[in-house]
């Protein structure tokens, strides 16, 4: 295989350790072109642990100052973030797609992405009314005691650990959402670079570097460190001064650090983005009015980015009967003409593969349908079986990463309510139907909301829209913590706590809390919300 | 030993599991009159499995139909149980004294708290604004792709197992925060009972029973379980329909949970709040402006009810110097006049005393002040020590509980900030000063704002005020959980979590997220908060 030269000053394998350059370890490893399987240059060390170290005591060392540092400051460091991926330009994204073969349409899209929630966050965090801000005001006359002052607000959390996505090279990686969100709650951040993309991550490593140069931060508010063993991760999760971790991946790898993260003297908080199947379920009436349309939309969303995404529709229910044998037909004639595509890397394609495999070897389930390519690409495949097979074999309940999924065929509402009441937490669940067949499937939409974070009508889980009310969270083992999000503003609160000041001096308070108001956010006084004074 | 004879028909020493009682299980305990030692009637029998597993399964068939009850009806219920723990009148009170040494007066306050809280708890549920209602309205014409319209809002997390804490049996035990905040949220509860206090616990019991009969909801979102094993508490929280579980105690009982909870298949969060030491940072202008008031009052703080808080305050600095001697010698005065108390119970008042001569034998330490009294009641103690002589002997800054506290006698500013900095997670820590110092120790508290829940200028931690901006809480191991507050209406947020509804039809979305806002909350509408439509 040959070997492919990048601009070394742009990439040279090495930690980023605040404002220094590291490359301690002899053992390195090196990333590979996912669409021709080439070498990519050059070598990558692996961080060893005095750079870990290092990274998580400059972040300790850094943490208070960041905290106390304007919010004004942290929106101008995602806007030079935002600013530098854009002005990185091609260079970038060649790079990401030579690591992901991610077509460089979609990667233009998700840079797009990344950019705009930078600045999303950047608005929300110099708006300022995200503190939660809480003013009960005392009343020293009040019998049998005085009543005190107390004032509460969100502050940051102090140094998190982040591990991207392998899916998401930009908007779920070194700056992604974990990364913006942070900084903008003013925690240090040490990112795990991605071993599928290496490079990518310094490239974009060093554009953070650039931007907390910029507006004048601590350098040791950011490091990133290399490594593909697991114990440079572990090892991360365990430091003293690790505060939080932040993790998007598979549901082995994100239990693995949360397991070492509640083994800690200390433990502390993992909200790990694990995945799940993302059931689909099609009532009667949506198939009378569109089976066309819903059939050809799934395998959309199926095949979508070759099904690498944690909300790709796994399971779809559809009626049994004739109209659902159309639609079932129709789905497998649209499986069969998907173009097959280049997954992210060969690990993520073995396992598709061994999973498909799985599939096809269990006993009431039929491969209905695979469309054919290359052996080096994945090719969409659709299984079928009923609902007394899938509460036998849980297995089929499984993730499987990639453009597969299983139609499961039901005989009337109660099977359905079934199978709903059979699933673990999930990230999305989607329900197909007319706007009055809605309302008889009460049940069914109160079951699935005790299993999912977002529940969506006519629609299909993957476009993950960022916005204020968007929920990326869901149940164990969607994720690891229901109370958060990890896509939109609102994933800010995963690195925050409230703190409360009792009796302290109007002067002696954050802005955020003094009686005039002066950022003008909206407030809790009195238990009233207002943006007075 | 005599036995007291309650009324059978208040107390019959059975689990109450939704509307029946049950004591299949042979093994009995009996409480004791923590005055007296008298045994106290009747038995009570230690929960079985069977009867754990029906508990949990009521929660859990009834949490679904509890989830989609109206806040009218949830606030009702929580006024029925205000209601009823008045109309338990002197019965009540006097089995509580009996069960925990209490004095009347307390018990008499601390039923108001717990009655007021409760009411609190009506109001803000019935106001709507808690749910955090979010919109994003969709764009069909977005290029490149349409907007979905999301919406979420807080929704219920499902049956939570409760465990009271010893000091607080009315306030922090069966009709305590944790389950009123829990059944405010919608979800089911099945409480442990204090093994120190279950006949209190019992009658508590009967109380919301009762409270659960009259607003028409189903028995099954409340069992109260016996048990003086560990065993019983720990199938609770292993128990497959646990969804959460708030605890208040020991580190060692709190972190015992947390961990069970975390090898589970699903793990579930534990809301643990497990006590701190709560230091006290005396400046040098607060001695000049009020030695003798803070001496008799941070005396008054530390015997309060015996000394049996979470926040009482174990740990207080004070300068070398006359001025500092004088104060330190004031302290100790005060102290050796404070009077003797009963605790809660013996295995509290063996604990405090193993945990007084633990320091008495600490090299470097000096018993200043030691009170008099009974072999059976605790007496005030007061050592001393230097920040070298802490800085070394790190088992000083773990919790004594009881009326137990050290001085330690600081040279500088940076001495202060060191045993700041050497702190773990607390509830609490206090400064006193004037007010022109506190600007003069602005990196102290800095330090001290990453290390607690809540910061007290010139005042004493104990005594929690409840109002929406309370944070009873703190990072590990004052809680295993910074984020949340275990007192005050923001404690519901613990048996949360969002819920995400994407394109769905206006009228099947629940009342706080529809267009018209019918019930004028608060709601963030494309990221702007309003209560209008």
């Amino acid at each position: 295989m040959t070997s492919i030269k990048m601009p070394t000053a742009l990439i040279q394998g090495k930690q980023l350790i605040g404002a220094d350059s590291s490359a301690t370890n002899a053992q390195t490893f090196v990333a590979t072109h996912s669409g021709t399987g080439a070498l990519l240059d050059p070598p990558f060390h692996e961080a060893n642990a005095e750079e870990i170290d290092l990274a998580m005591t400059l972040a300790s060392e850094s943490a208070n100052i960041f905290a106390n540092t304007s919010f004004e400051t942290r929106a101008k460091l995602l806007e030079a973030i935002a600013d530098g991926l854009m002005d990185a330009g091609e260079a970038l994204l060649d790079r990401c797609h030579a690591e992901t073969a991610l077509p460089m349409t979609r990667l233009i899209g998700e840079r797009a992405r990344t950019v705009n929630q930078t600045r999303l966050f950047a608005e929300m965090i110099r708006e300022g009314s995200w503190v939660e801000a809480k003013v009960d005001h005392g009343d020293a006359d009040r019998t049998p005691a005085a009543k005190p002052d107390v004032r509460s607000m969100l502050i940051s959390i102090g140094p998190v650990v982040v591990f991207g996505a392998s899916n998401f090279p930009l908007a779920i990686s070194v700056a992604g959402t974990d990364t913006t969100t942070a900084f903008a709650a003013g925690c240090p951040v040490v990112c795990k670079a991605h071993p599928a993309h290496p490079g990518t991550c310094e490239m974009i490593g060093n554009i953070i570097r650039d931007a907390i140069k910029a507006v004048g931060l601590p350098p040791g508010i950011f490091s990133l460190l290399q490594g593909r063993s697991h114990e440079v991760g572990h090892a991360l999760v365990e430091h003293p001064a690790t505060a939080a971790v932040a993790f998007t991946g598979s549901l082995a790898g994100g239990r693995a650090l949360f397991d070492t993260a509640n083994r800690r003297r200390n433990p502390i908080p993992v909200y790990a983005e694990m995945g799940s199947i993302n059931p689909v379920f099609v009532l009667p009436g949506a198939i009378e009015e569109r089976s066309e349309q819903i059939a050809q939309a799934f395998i959309g969303s199926l095949t979508m980015g070759v099904g690498q995404f944690c909300t790709n529709p796994g399971l779809i229910l559809i009626p049994t009967g004739d109209q659902g044998d159309q639609l079932t037909q129709s789905i497998a004639e649209h499986a069969a003409a998907a173009a097959p595509g280049t997954m992210l890397h060969s690990g993520i394609h073995d396992a598709f593969n061994e999973g498909v495999a799985r599939i096809k070897q269990t006993d009431g389930v039929q491969m209905l349908s695979q469309a054919s390519g290359p052996s080096d690409q994945a090719c969409c495949s659709i299984a079928v079986t009923d609902v007394a097979t899938l509460q036998r074999e849980h297995s089929l309940l499984e993730e499987i990463f990639g453009p597969c999924s299983t139609i499961v065929r039901y005989d009337n509402a109660s099977e359905m309510l079934e199978v709903a009441q059979a699933l673990e937490g999930q990230l999305t669940a989607t329900l197909h139907g007319s706007d009055n067949e809605l309302s008889e499937h009460q049940p069914l939409i109160e079951a699935l909301q005790q299993k999912v974070g977002r529940l969506i009508f006519n629609g299909f889980p993957t476009g993950i829209e960022v916005c204020h009310a968007m929920v990326h969270g869901g149940p164990y083992p969607a994720t690891s913590d229901a109370h958060f999000t990890s896509i939109g503003p609102a994933a800010i609160k995963r690195f925050t706590r409230p703190l409360c000041f009792q009796d302290f001096p109007n002067d002696q308070l954050p802005p955020e809390l003094q009686d005039s108001n002066p950022r003008g956010i909206m407030r809790m006084v009195d238990g009233v919300f207002t943006r007075d004074q």
